[in-house]
Order: C-alpha cells, then structure tokens, then sequence
C-alpha cells in the first residue's frame, strides 16, 4: 500500500498514520522524494484503504499488488516526465535520442560528435569515461577528468550529458559534471549503488541486467525510487541467449511490457542490443514502433577507429539517417 | 560448393562433373528442385571453381562457406518466391498476412473465419488439425477430417490454408487439402520430418526451436531443400528465455539477420512470439518494421471462448486494427 | 486420476467404470501396457475416489495431481525394473553401465569394442546406427544393416543393445535388432515417435530435450506410457546454457528430482554431457553419487580415430579405470 | 606474460624490466600481494621469453594465453592454499565445510549454531549480516553490530568466519571483524567492490555470477589479484535456467573445469545451487567427487524457523548426516 501525504503534512500526523498501519500489521517505510513524501506499507492484503485515506495529513491512498511500488503503474497511472536542465525533456508520448561514442577518448572527438548532434537536432550526448571492462587489463576509460572536458565541451553546445557511474563512491566527484548517470547492465542489481543514486536528485537511467528479469529490474528501480530519487528511466540493452549471430539478443517484447507494468520512461538501446553495426537500424526502428520512449545509440565519426565497441558504432552519415526514419517512425506511431 | 546444373544436361555430364570434384577431393550430393538440378559438393576450400564452370552441363557454380548451402544468400542473392495456388505469394519486397484459429473447432468458426478472412483481404488462413501437446491427454485436433472440412471451406473463399504437420506419415493424406505445411518448434530437428517434406513440391513453413539458433533453423531448412523442395520460408515464434511475463520471447534480431543470411521468405509469429493478446500488435509491428516479409496471427471470433491458446488470441475487430496498421507500417517502410 | 483395473476385469466392468467416471465429469482413456490395463481419467480434483474403488473390476484407485500420471511416483512408489532378452537388469538400487562407441563404423571396431565390454563385465552396449546430424551433409550412420551387424555381434558377446531410433518408420525394421530404442534430444518432442514406440514392448531411452524441463521430459514419457509401453528410462545428458567451457551443462540435480518424481530409472550420459573427455569420469561418478540408477559412455579403442565425437570418447584404458571407481562409487552410495 | 620479480628486487631494477617490455611492444602493470611482486605484461604473443628471463630482477616469466593471467594454472601449476587465523586451511587436496544460518538472527542462535559446528569438527561458520536483496522493503540483515557479534561467538569456539559483503564502503568497517569476505552472485561483476577487496590481505569467496561463464568468473578473480590478494576462493552457487523444479541449477560441471583452469581453491554451494532442502545432500557429494575443495552450507536449528531461506536449509541432525558422509566420500575420492 502507498500512502501519499499531503505536502503540508505535519510531521505527528505522519506519526499516527506510521502507527495506526502498524497496528493493522503493516511495517512502514517513509520515502521523500523531490516531488513528494510517501508512506510505503509491506503486509497484508486484506483491509478497506479508506481507513487510511481519511486520515488528516493524507493526500491518497493506493494498494499495489505487485512487488515493487512506487515505481509500479498500479498507484500512478500518469507516466512519468523527466526534464534535464538544458531544457530537453524524457516522456511518454516523445521519443528522446540519446547519442555518442561509447569511449569518451580526447576532446576533438567529444567536440567533433557534439558539434554533429546539435546540428542534427539531438539533446543529450552519451559517452564513458569509467568503463566497467571484464578484464582489468583493458582501458578503464579517462576518468574524471575526461568527465569534466565531456561535459564542458557538451554544454558548449547546448547538450545534456549521459555517462556511466560504476562505483557509488565516485558520485560525488560525478555530481557536478553530469545531467544522467547511467547503470551499467553488471551493476543493475548493485544495491549500494542503487541506494546512492537514491539519494541524490539527478536523473538515472538504469539498465537490465544481462540475464535479468523485468521484475528484477522494477525492483532494482525501486531501490532508487525508495531512497528519494523518481527520476529514473528503465533501459533495455539485450539479453543473453543460446544465439551466437549476435551479441546480444535485444528483447523488444520488454518494451510494451514495461510500459504497462510501469509509470517510467523506457529507453532501448540497440547498439548493445544486437552489437552489429548495420542492424542498429531495424532494431532501432522497431522498438519505437513497440512503444518505447527514447533510444541510446553509439555513433562515432570514423566508426573503424571508435575506441571501443567499433562493430556496433554508427558513423555519422549512418546516424542521420537513423535520425530521420526514427522520427518517421515515431510520428506515425503517434497516429495510432 | 553450390554447382548449379544447365536445364538440358545429360546424365553422362552430371557423372563427369561428379567425378572431377571427386578427384579434387570433394564428396558429392545430387539434388533435383522443382526448380533446377543442382550439385552439392562438400570438401576443401581452397580450389579455382572455374576449374568446374568451364565443364559442359554447368550453368552456375558458387563457392559457399556457411555450414548450410543451398538456403545461404551467398550462393543465391535474389530472394525466393513462393506462389501458392490461389494466387497469393509470399516474398521479399512485399508483406502477407496469415490468421486464423490456433485449432479447427467446427464449420461455423472455420466458415466465419474465411469470410472474415476474406472481407478484410487476407490471403492465407491458418487453423490446427493435427495439435501437438505437451500432455497425451490434451486435445490433440480433430486430424484429417478437420483438415478436409478446413481446406473445402477456405476454397470456397478463395484462401490458401496452412496447418501443422506433427508426422511424417501424415504427409501423403494432408497432400492434398493444404497449401502451406507448416513444422512447429518442437519439431523443427525432426530430420524424418524435414526430409519427407523435401520430396514434395508444396510450401513448408519452418519454425524455429524453441531454444535453437539461426544456424540450426538454417541447416533444418537445408534439409527440406537438399531433399527437393525450394519452397520453403523461416519462421521466427519466439524462444524460451528467463523472462516470465511473457509466454515466449519474440526474437526480433532474428528478422534482419535471416534475411541477410539467407534468400527465404521470414514470417513473424507474434501471436506465439508473445503470448499475449495486447501486445501482439505492437510486436507485430515491429518484426514488420525489421523487415519480416509476413507474419502469421492467430484470431478468433470469440477469443475468449477460443478452444486453445485463448490468452494470445485476437478478436476480430482487433485483428481489423492490426492488419491496418501493418500494411501502414510496411508502406513507410518500403520507402526506407 | 489412475484406475488399475483387476487381472480379470471383463470388458462390460471397463464400460461400467467408465461410464460412472464420465458422469462425475472426467474423461477417459484406456491404457493396456505389457503389465496390466488402466484407465486414466482427467478432470475435477474434488471427489471421494472410494466411490470408484469399490466398482467391480477395479483393483486400485490413486490420485496424481502432477499432469503427468502413469510416470509419476505418487501413483507407483515402488521402482520401475526392466528386464532385457540378455537378463541384464536396469533399476533403482542397481547401477547399470551402457557403453560403446558413438557410431557404428565396421564389424571391426564393434567386435573389438563387444569383447572389451565383455571382458570388463558390461551387459549393454551402445552404438548408433542412424544418425540425427545437424547438417544433411554429415555422415548418418550405417543404418539398417549396420544395426543387424551391431546386434549379431553384440549377442555373440551376450550383451544387449542400445541404438538411437530416429524416424516412426524405422520402428519396424530395427525391432528385432535392438534391446531398447534410443530417443535423441532433437526428438525429445517428436509426439509422434514417441506414440508409435508406445505401441511396442522394447525399453525406451528417452533422453530430456536440450533445452527442455523435467516436466516436458516427463510428460513426453508418458505419451510413451499411455500408448502401452511401461518399459521406459529417462536420461539426463546435458541442457543447453551460456558456458562455453564445455559442449552441454550435464545437470545432475535433474537426477535426484527426477527419482523422486517417477518410478523410473534415470540413467546419466556424462559423454554428451559435458563433452570433454577427461571430464568424462568426474561426472559420471558425480550422477552415481547424486543418484542415478545408470549411464551411458561413449568409448572406442582409438578414441582420436572414431568417427564422431572423437573429443568426448574414452580410450578402452580409461573406460576400465571409470567403471572399476564407478562400481567403488556405487558401493558406497548404497551404505547411505 | 606474467614476469615474477625476484624477492630483493630493485625499483631501478622493474623500471629496466619495464622499459625492455614497453620496447618489444607491451603495456605493463605492477602488482604486489600479500606473496610476492609481478608484472603482468599484455601484448603480442610471439616472442622469446628467455629475452626477459636473464634481466636482472626477474624470477620467472611464464607465458599465458588465458584472457585472465594471475588466476590461470597455466602460470601456476601448484595449488593454492589460504590458512586462516585460527589454523583452518582451504585447498586442493582437502575438503573445507563452512556452514551456518543464512542470516545471523540473534546472539542464541549464533551460539547455538557456532557450538554445533565446533561439536562437529567444523572450522569456518558462515552468516549473512548485510544481504542482498531483490527488493528494498526486505530485511536487509544486522548489519555491522550483527557481525561483531557474531565474530565474537565464533571466536569464543575457535571458529572462523565468513560473511557477505554488499558495498565497498563497508570493508573498512567489517575488515576486523570478519575472516573470509564472501562476494554475492550479484556482485561478482561489481568491479569497484573486487577492486577494493584486491587492496586488503583477507581471504575473498567470489561466487559466479547467476548467468555468468567461468571466464567472467575468472577475470573477476583477476580483479582481485591484480590489486594485490592473492587469497581468493571461487565458488559455484548454481546458475539460472529453464527448469523450474529446483531454484537454481548447481553446474557441476564447472568444478573439474575449474580445477583445471585455475590454481584457486573451488568450493560448491549446494544450499542455493538447488534451494531444496533433501536434495542439498546428494549435490554436495556429487561436487565432491566431482573434485571441490570445500562447500558451504545453510544449517539452522530449527530450519523452518530460519529467517530467510527456510526451504534450502538443513537441520542439526542433517547437517552432521552430511557431514559425515561428505567425509566419507571424500576420503574415497582421495584414493583415486
């Protein structure tokens, strides 16, 4: 049961709800996000809400039947709107691009790729400077300061930022340099990590976990969403399976599922997805067409020589076109 | 090695040609289409084909590395066709639809079926005769005369039908009352199967196992082709993942990468893909979207009351709004 | 719900049985196996099965709410013993060794490999003269006449045999060469087959398909049950996952499952399993630990000379070091 | 290739070594545990390695073609051996129990438990104290104070410890309080946290992650190593797959091949491997004879009390049941 409390509520009356739940036999946890304060009950079933919902200091009152709460669809039917300080916005009912390199490497290819994105029309701009790598050989990314120069260079030109946090202790030395921080597929059940970025006010867009179920993923949201923060957008990036023409094999049935099971923005990526270069295309195209509500693709101007992930990467020629057919794509499907 | 023969050659070319690749190493399969005379030659790489091309009796020779041969596009690079009876076809470049009822009920169902089949232009009905079940103890069709009753109904409306073969031994009594023989997932290694479907001349429609690769369904259709029989299309239906929301995971990078790999007709089933009825549609758009050249739907008039398969089963009016808003999907697509 | 009936139950009893459990809502099917007759009837839960107990005719009455019935052990507690021509017993409290090589390649290798196992104190040897390849391609086996030279060989040995059976229509003509009918992986489903082998009284192996559950290996057991043949084994030889350290995932939890589930004896094929030779042993003498009541190994006097699977047979030298710590393993297994 | 340095060797001494690698085309990182100093040297693989063997410095060079270098036996043949404080050994060539409750409840439960294991002969007690949980509004264990307490019982019966962690924030706080730092399934690619576990001296058990291969296991033991311990233990908890029966599927297979991969100590964790209580036993001696070096279990007093796990977990007279026989069979696998 979810227990919105009025934004004026005192803070006794949060008191005697907490203990008339407990004497029903609920356990309480408070939530105070950016928007609004909550009271979450975990317990039974069984009882008339409305005797919680005429309580003073009470705004609404809501049972949800799934697992995870307040990031379910069943208490908050109205999607959810995330808006980042350059003014882009991320909804239902839009569809938000988000592109760059998967390696941010030096500051002329930033410039290079921020440049061509606004030209194209694109508000934020993607790009890692931790990389979660499976060996500890390989290059780990630029770090920080590769964070700052990223950022630096975006801002220039009017864009927001998306980059990967791989360590709950590196979020205070990001916060500054960053519109979105993103969950990597490895760390989607990282629950320090999630719990952090529950505290903070930025926006996080979190990525299933490779083998991960959509529950698991709603729970892992709602690790964030029950430590304060709303603003979180669910990512589909591929699943693992037996098939070995692709890397990944993205799931698309998760998009419309997703849609219904949550009031969250649902954001694919197909470049991880399929992780082949000239299918990016057709599975981008077709997870709009499934609903979702924004797309994160690696594009990079000499697509050979990308740092990292070169065989999923778009150039620049390959990106517009992508551009233009999502927004086709896109808009016919607002017609339905 | 793909040795496609000339349509006049004799006999003592054809030994000739065998018998020069089996100087040079190679073991040899003869394999006779409705369509052409072919030489399958199965050994080392590294050989000048023309060395083969300048023999009397060679149309044609290609050299194929994919494990499957005859069903690669690198050996033929235009897409097949395949014409049914009625008129109808199935083919790269353009979108058919196929619906109908998981199982054959009765006449009523079948014959309001077909009419509504008709009235919205639809050329190929689908319906269960021969029902493979998990249990022995589930209903398993009503067999040969459900097929006859089926086939006699859908002609009168013009339509083409496809409907499941489970046994090799049914073949010759279904010959005559189907257009389309369609192998299910659970099947779709049965050698025996496929190989009695390759010494008939009409069309298989060949579903994907429920957790086999591309490369499986691919070597499955070599099968069929290396038996005789050209007219064959893949058919993606969804794999067996993790995932528990959905009945089946609809693998739409399937799509793309079929069709790159080879020059069959691809069939989208969303309908088994997804298992549930409100989001058929949206999957359906998608697979159409990444480039799926037909897809195959399960309807009812009464889907509630629908003798199997209920939950993913769509109404009438329903199955009007998706046939819509395919043929509007694949319209913008074809200008892609 | 499972309805032994008596010895000499008359046919007027079976009607009058059957007539009762129709009007309490259930439906029928009758099953006459090499043991005895039932009546096996689905339907409502709720229901005092005395009133049936009492009917002329019935000699026992039990409830089985798993969907598979005539193989589960709620219905039968006592093990399941099958006894071959050669008087070699498969049962639980037993360990029964199958071995040979993967195909039969000449009289040669078969009488080298009959004496070996002969000597070693092996009553069944395996050895496949039907193929089921991947590719139409590869070689596929020596067929008929390469099982009545397999079967006459082995019996000069007095051993039994095991042979992969591949098509319903091969039934026939390797019925008198062959102990027990092999069902392969690919046709864990093939519905079919498995209906046709219920029609006859040799031992089935029917190994679990590569991706599929416990409850489908079961269910597909009693199709063959259902038809008339109570002399089946169940056999765990690896599922498909994500590792590619090794060919399949042998699962040897399936092993003490399955025994508590069915009465029949699970037999273990560490070959295929795990796929690598020198991992051969650990496993099979972890399956005897864990429970299982035999297995299957692939073996040949020159393993890196025979014809399939070269990578997971053992040399005759090996062979004889696992079966002397298999029987050791069993021992003590049979102290717990 | 991994360059051991020799034990008095001089910094002036690795830069030489150093340059000479950078020279023939290497990248270079410096690693130093609790045992010695390496550099591991990443680059093209033809080369004479005796070039660098004779520079003063060098101990021994070893070549590995393994995509993880410091955990590979290909650079160290010899097993691993980790001595805890209290005398209690973990390697190859022994079998090592831990066993305890799933999570430390209360201080009568710990003393219970801790005064069973010690009657038993059991040397390492495992409990959680921080867990790791699906969703935010489950109990997430004692904490820091649960663990003191619980190090404090242990010790009082000369037991050593072993207990999750979830955040890397938290090693300082539980550093002197715990003996072997257990890495959860979830976290086993949570880079930050391996990395922070490679700077201190205790033992780490790094669990495979739930999908996870062995080579991503491996190069996430190599995390730990190349930050400087060197004591580390892999362990198998099962892995997700199709079947429902048991909760997850304990891969055996992944012991032997394992053993032969890597130098490290491998344990099995039958408890969560299958989830169920009577088949926990049977798994455990298969993993034995299939080569482990120790196990961990799930034992509690009155095991349907047990705040979380309840249906995986084993009694007191179950546990020394097992005990005993996993002693049994280990002693027999150790003729062999």
């Amino acid at each position: 049961m979810i227990v919105t409390l009025a934004n004026a509520v005192k803070e006794e009356e949060i008191q005697a709800i907490e203990s008339q739940l407990k004497g029903f036999g609920y356990t309480c946890k408070q939530i105070k996000t950016q928007k609004a304060q909550y009271l979450v009950a975990i317990g039974k079933q069984l009882f008339d809400i409305r005797r919680v919902g005429s309580l003073p200091g009470v705004q609404d009152v809501h049972r949800v039947s799934d697992a995870y709460k307040m990031v379910s669809r069943k208490w908050k039917a109205t999607p959810s709107e995330i808006l980042l300080d350059t003014g882009t916005r991320v909804q239902e009912g839009g569809f938000t691009i988000m592109a760059g390199p998967c390696s941010i490497e030096n500051e002329e290819q930033t410039r290079d790729t921020a440049s061509f994105l606004k030209q194209a029309g694109i508000g934020i701009m993607r790009g890692g400077a931790f990389k979660p790598r499976t060996s500890p050989y390989s290059f780990q990314g630029l770090g920080i300061e590769g964070l700052k120069m990223f950022f630096s260079v975006a801002r220039e030109h009017g864009l927001a930022i998306i980059s990967e946090v791989v360590a709950a202790s590196h979020i205070e030395s990001m916060y500054e340099y960053i519109d979105i921080f993103q969950v990597g597929t490895r760390n989607s059940q990282n629950f320090d990590l999630l719990h952090e970025l529950g505290k903070i006010d930025k926006p996080v867009l979190l990525k299933r976990a490779m083998s991960g179920t959509l529950e698991e993923l709603l729970q892992s949201a709602e690790y964030i969403f029950s430590k304060g923060n709303e603003r979180i957008m669910l990512c589909e990036r591929g699943i693992r399976t037996f098939e070995k023409s692709y890397r990944n094999t993205l799931d698309l049935n998760a998009i419309p599922v997703l849609k219904e099971k949550s009031h969250l923005p649902v954001i694919i990526d197909p470049s991880h997805g399929i992780g082949i270069r000239k299918f990016v295309e057709p599975m981008a195209l077709a997870g709009i067409i499934a609903g979702a509500d924004g797309m994160i693709v690696e594009i990079h101007k000499t697509p050979d020589q990308a740092y990292s992930d070169a065989a999923q990467t778009l150039g620049f020629t390959q990106a517009e076109a992508l551009f233009d057919r999502a927004r086709k794509v896109f808009s016919m499907r607002s017609t339905f």
